[in-house]
């Protein structure tokens, strides 16, 4: 729970996580990505309401990838976008970072997307940020990723609306995740009780409790009769030695593949933040098989980032948009 | 000769390889580039063709120069270009490549200019890209480099317009050169019957006959009356050993410089798709010399690259623009 | 003194150095950055001045910050950017720097920003560029960096505009700053007399009577009833050996504390050009205090590039901005 993110109105100021964000909020952030998904086979939708808006993409940490997706979704509401790559050595200071966020604030910035790699970075940010500007977590450490965590509960309710009813299961390395935290915390608050995290021992959080999921070793009663089944990305390093015998092994007893989503409902939906290691955590197959969503979940990651930055900017643009466009 | 690259109604809808690119096409792609071309002392042109599609530059290898083309010719379309240089391991797969191709579709990705280090990889990724996604090749291994050979023929129309009676050498490896393979298929399908490649003989290419040109490692023989001379850009790397004796040598028996120049026809048109080393492959009293469309080789690419993505925009479009600006 | 910068009607041709800038011209210059600065708690302000122009910044040594103000000052002028990192190897000759010049320039570029290892790059660059070209210095060597000299100047003379009655210190190594030496040449012009630079002996210009400033080693008489005092970054690497016995010692004789502010008057104001050093060559109670106008100078900082780019462009699309916004 993080009180910085919200105004004395209720309203979006940060997003910083998705623990503690009210459910009347993430709806409203779902509804207004629903504005921003394009028709089918129609281009990406382009928008004004972010004209004369400079967006830094603020990265201490590389990811090319989450920086496009932050790019493009501030392009596409017509913010001037600045990339920046900072190097952030071991032994830069806290306050060297707030040196530069103060520096780009003075530049002009409204919005930052930071990416750092210290659990609760980007609430430092908020911290110290300037009444006019927001701070969105692109990441920190293993603490959160609430865009990735968004864009997860809306690409489910796209799909399966009634959270309460679900089970779903996560498989992987939950402990190391600011991602599967992210989308945990918000399946909760959406109503869903039956959340099952599935891996070897060394990969279950040990704040299973708080999180409120059900931990297990074993795929065969983690994936039963699971509505949604979202694999992580596995890094290679970390499936060595301890009871794991390799990648192999690692993929046999954990991988989504087909003996192993057998366990799940037959049309349980596949999900993966991406980007995937074939033949680890998921198989090709699976990933672009008929159950995935995993390309839904890129497409809808821009449209969810769209919301957060346009109901961040200003409420009121945003309410003529919808109105304008429904 | 790529199948991928013209649709059922002939148009282009990739743009690979000029090999086997009919020659109505070429000279359509050449047609429309001339409207991008600025007046003399005129700043560019800036046109809203595509206006909300989104360019991707995604370089698997690094080229800040290349990567500035595309760039500039996307901007003045006014499209959104995102620019991504991916790293890309020996170890890597081609399809962790297509991973990535999917993803950054997903995120609603119009056009990709694709750099990378292997041969036909431009082609790979157009035969499992989206019905609505297009792939410009920005230069696969030592394959093919379209664009470059589009707007050298481009560049030579403007000044020497009859092909069929063209002579032209091209000095330099050619064997290792995507440019030269595109120029001289370029120019065999616009009607060009004499053209020399000119180096030491390990330079040359091994497959004269297919490609329909002649061989030689005697500058006078090859420069012989030619009314084009194109350098290419030597990678020292690759001027040691063998018959040849270091930079200086090379220069001597292959360089651009004037004893070299003097068998060539007096107006000669001299060319290289730069970056030049001078003194090396050319001088610079040549590369910026009188007959010398070096500089204008890099301005019109610029308006072929525009011409290639509005043509694969849309032809509709491009129509309506080449009637209000003509 | 630089002629190549003012044209034959006397206007910004390129800017290389604020060294025999005039002062009619200075005073244009921060007349019109007034005119970009936006009022307090107002968005920055994007005008349509540089629509259509392309603007390359061309840094052939990396410097995220400084690249960043310029690109955020061509993109609220409405132009095109383009960021062009280039590796400059000791080896590289100048021959090279101007090849790329020349090709940026084929492409259709107008304005570059250029950083450069080398003091007196930016003149030669200026010297080689083609009519519709312009040059301005983002920092060559240790000679001169313009835009953040006009800054300094811009940013006194909103709180102090009478710059004939000031006592102006300038704390650090002003031997190798660029900085320095712009603002001192942009001081000097505008008629201030008192200028002081404190620091070791070692970090003293050897020039001091050109540059018409008093030298001192002693904080106390160099700070001793100054208008305006001016920290300067240290680098690390230089504040040992010699007399200094490290940062702790620099710190206490010659950092910006209270101790050492003390001696200047009661509301001097403290500037630095950025990014500081905390404990170093400034405190943060100090660099973030009332007397500070550090962040201030960020600020204008964009407004002062918006102007020298706009002036360059053409006087007279400034001028109807002007009477439009005023």
């Amino acid at each position: 729970m993080n009180t910085l993110q919200i105004d004395s109105d209720g309203r979006l100021r940060h997003l910083l996580t998705t623990e503690g964000l009210p459910r009347a909020l993430i709806q409203r952030i779902l509804d207004t990505a629903e504005t921003f998904v394009p028709a089918l086979g129609a281009p990406p939708k382009k928008v004004p309401l972010l004209r004369g808006k400079t967006v830094f993409n603020l990265f201490f940490e590389n990811s090319t990838r989450t920086r496009t997706t932050f790019e493009l979704a501030a392009k596409r509401l017509s913010a001037d976008v600045i990339n920046m790559d900072v190097a952030h050595s071991s032994k830069s200071k806290g306050e060297d970072d707030l040196d530069t966020l103060f520096t780009l604030e003075a530049m002009g910035a409204d919005i930052f997307a930071i990416r750092h790699p210290e659990n609760g970075a980007a609430a430092r940010f908020a911290a110290n940020a300037a009444p006019h500007v927001s701070i969105i977590n692109a990441g920190d450490g293993s603490h959160a990723h609430p865009t990735q965590g968004l864009l997860d509960v809306f690409t489910i309710r796209r799909h399966r609306p009634d959270f309460e009813k679900l089970t779903v299961a996560i498989v992987g390395d939950v402990r190391h995740s600011r991602v599967a935290h992210s989308t945990i915390h918000a399946l909760k608050t959406l109503g869903t009780t039956d959340i099952r995290v599935v891996g070897p021992e060394r990969f279950l959080p040990d704040n299973a409790q708080h999180l409120g999921v059900s931990i297990t070793d074993d795929v065969s009663a983690g994936l039963d009769g699971a509505d949604v089944v979202m694999g992580l990305r596995i890094q290679r390093e970390r499936i060595e030695g301890d009871a794991l015998a390799g990648v192999a092994d690692y993929h046999s007893r954990f991988g989504l593949n087909a003996p192993n989503l057998a366990h799940a409902k037959d049309d349980a939906l596949v999900m993966h933040p991406g980007p995937i290691n074939r033949g680890v955590e998921i198989n090709a197959d699976i990933a672009y098989g008929d159950q995935s969503v995993i390309l839904e979940q890129v497409r809808n990651g821009i449209a969810v980032r769209m919301a957060v930055m346009a109901l961040i900017a200003g409420n009121r643009a945003v309410h003529s948009h919808a109105t304008a466009t429904t």
